[in-house]
């Protein structure tokens, strides 16, 4: 018997799903669609030769089962199908591959395993087509919002109707609520959609935690003036304020572990070549895997901005306008998706690492002890046609998938 | 005889001649337009009410003269009539009146000089209308491009037909050059446009210089990436390298006496809220009344630019594109305006100041000597229908040129 190639044969998989997208540059596979008909189809061919049993539920949710003993708890695993516009063929779907074919490899070898297991591919996570997102988990959870069924998409189709369309009842959405005591746990696999593991020569790492996040609008005022005529001294320049407070963002996110800072959007006024500058807004937002450390932060910079304002003579104007707590990924799945990771006879210590972008396991969090496993991708890319996971690191993430099923407890994760 | 209100006179000149304008906000007054016409008309009453002799020449500058001797060399005075769209009721037509008026108050008081001097109300200096400026005192200097006739105003008439329609002779410019042995000087007086003198608590001051210019395109080229998922230390984020060079341009401005420094327009790419910037495009000002420091200060900036692309891994693209010399005063006009306005009664020293604006002495010195007068503006503002000279300021103006041209020689100025 030949060894199976499992990266090979994952980018099989995905090069093949790639192909069920919207004309185009990269993917473009947006929630009931035809693109999304087209995955499911591919996904369902999968999941049946991995022996899984397979049904779509009220949420579009495609759920592979292998069952285990009787009245047995369930691990869930997965990710989403969907992409953003000219996205990549990695980005959610890939976690939806690889615990398949995971499952797959324990079946060639005669594993069978204490609990049952269902892998998931939910319809929306991107939140492309309409202003909602995360409905197949937070429909798991007990936490989705009905009231979102009423939002439109950009042709004026509401979700209910374009979920009836594809053949769905999310009047039964309630129903799809699961017990928490009935669930070992949630377990993503993910490209990390950054260059942490690609700089470290790692294949896979294991997040610790999704950042929370929060953003702030500034606007500085100060006093536009004649480039020429008014002094340096006698300057009330709100793009110099503006710069101070860039660089302190970055200065307190370096010298902080764990912090993200970043002045994303800054607009100028007057903006000319000749005015000292009268104005300026500028975006801040501040990541963390933990929230107080973000609060601390958010705090800190927003002392800074009014230190600078004072100090300048300018006005400033700062709202926090958005705020996200962090998920903390469950010990126990951190310390088992390392144990699995560990003995992959890797070199090195297992590289855990927190997510900066929100994914299905945020909602799922709101069920069950949630762990993800991140796989390297090339040059950090994400959300680009561009996007690429390397074989022998969906290969990495296969193997320890298999492993931590393997080495798993049904009694591992309760009251976790 | 009750002593004359000269400032309260000159502010009612300028009163009148601010009805001399399109409709709308503040003062438009462009050259060779119906309002142009009017303020000739006001400008001749007001010249030979004072009794100066008054004609028009072929580039439309109103030449008001009061003789002196036989061969007499003469003294130019003056600045520009024209305004900015929406502009204020001072800048340029201020330094026609205030001259005019001190010439009156000599006549009132019995005064002859033994130089001629001519007042010139120059047709065009903002170059609003057409796309070149300072066609009166260039046609004086022999300085003045004749191709810059078939320059058309966004109406699509050239520069020569708007002046035959006004009934100017253009082919006759090149025979309005002066011989520099025939002309002492050149004193303009103007607001300053700026805070020094108002901050000071003075109403008038000497300028040593109008600054030279050089302008900077430059931009900074790192890598967008995902706000969330780029870890601080392996970002190359344009816009925090762009704040420090605006940093730079300010702590090195703030301490080099005379030096100004401008990050007046500033993008950013991608510009969210959720990306680290991967391009920053600024524009970099330097102004300084002296060449050399100001040439030395681009080229620390420039050399500050690369250090920081270098340290934070950005390309680099700077380009310097403008560039224009500064204008010395003439020290003996300096030294003469500084003594016509020390003995004004004033408390302190006379303030000397660089302008940092374009004026028609910029032109005037290709052909004489020049000197400039500035006033105290309120608030600083100019180009704008807030913008307003204080009476008592004007009337400092009309006694200190008063003053110094009781003061001055035939023979002063030779050879300077």
């Amino acid at each position: 018997m030949i060894e199976t190639d499992w990266g090979a044969l994952a980018q099989d998989w995905l090069d093949r799903l790639a192909g069920c997208s919207e004309p185009g540059p990269g993917v473009t596979r947006l929630p009931f669609t035809g693109a999304h008909r087209s995955a499911l189809a591919l996904l369902t061919a999968l999941m049946e030769q991995a022996g899984l049993v397979v049904h779509l539920d009220a949420a579009g949710t495609l759920i592979g089962c292998c069952d285990g003993p009787d009245d047995a708890p369930v691990l869930l695993m997965g990710s989403h199908q969907d992409s953003v516009r000219e996205g990549g063929a990695y980005d959610g779907i890939m976690g939806v591959v690889l615990p398949v074919l995971a499952l797959q490899k324990l079946r060639q070898a005669g594993v069978t395993l204490p609990f049952a297991v269902e892998v998931m591919a939910f319809a929306d996570e991107e939140g492309v087509r309409f202003p909602t997102a995360l409905m197949g988990p937070r429909a798991l959870a007990g936490t989705f919002d009905m009231a979102a069924l009423d939002l439109r998409d950009r042709d004026g189709i509401t979700l209910r109707r374009a979920m009836a369309d594809f053949g769905l009842n999310p009047d039964a959405l309630p129903q799809l609520r699961r017990h928490p005591a009935q669930v070992l746990g949630w377990v993503e696999i993910h490209l990390e959609q950054g260059p942490v593991l690609e700089t470290a020569a790692q294949d896979i790492g294991i997040v610790t935690a999704i950042c929370g996040i929060e953003r702030h609008m500034v606007t500085l005022t100060g006093k536009a003036a004649h480039a020429g005529t008014q002094p340096m001294d006698l300057r009330r320049d709100a793009l110099v304020g503006a710069a101070e407070l860039t660089l302190a963002a970055e200065t307190l996110a370096r010298k902080t572990e764990g912090l993200l800072a970043t002045v994303g959007a800054l607009q100028v006024r007057p903006g000319v070549v000749n005015a000292v500058p009268g104005e300026v807004t500028l975006t801040l937002e501040i990541r963390a895997p933990d929230d107080a450390l973000r609060e601390r932060a958010g705090a800190a910079l927003t002392q800074a901005a009014r230190d600078i304002a004072t100090r300048r003579g300018l006005t400033l104007q700062i709202l926090r306008s958005y705020a996200q707590p962090a998920t903390p990924c469950s010990p126990q799945m951190i310390a088992a998706l390392s144990n699995a990771a560990a003995s992959d006879g890797r070199a090195g210590a297992v590289q855990r690492l927190a997510s900066g972008a929100t994914h299905d396991s945020s909602a799922m969090a709101a069920l069950c002890p949630v762990g993800m496993v991140f796989t390297a991708c090339r040059d950090g890319v994400s959300h680009h046609p561009d996007e690429h996971v390397p074989p022998a690191a969906m290969a990495a993430g296969i193997r320890t998938i298999a492993r931590f099923l393997q080495q798993m407890q049904p009694s591992d994760q309760a009251g976790a």
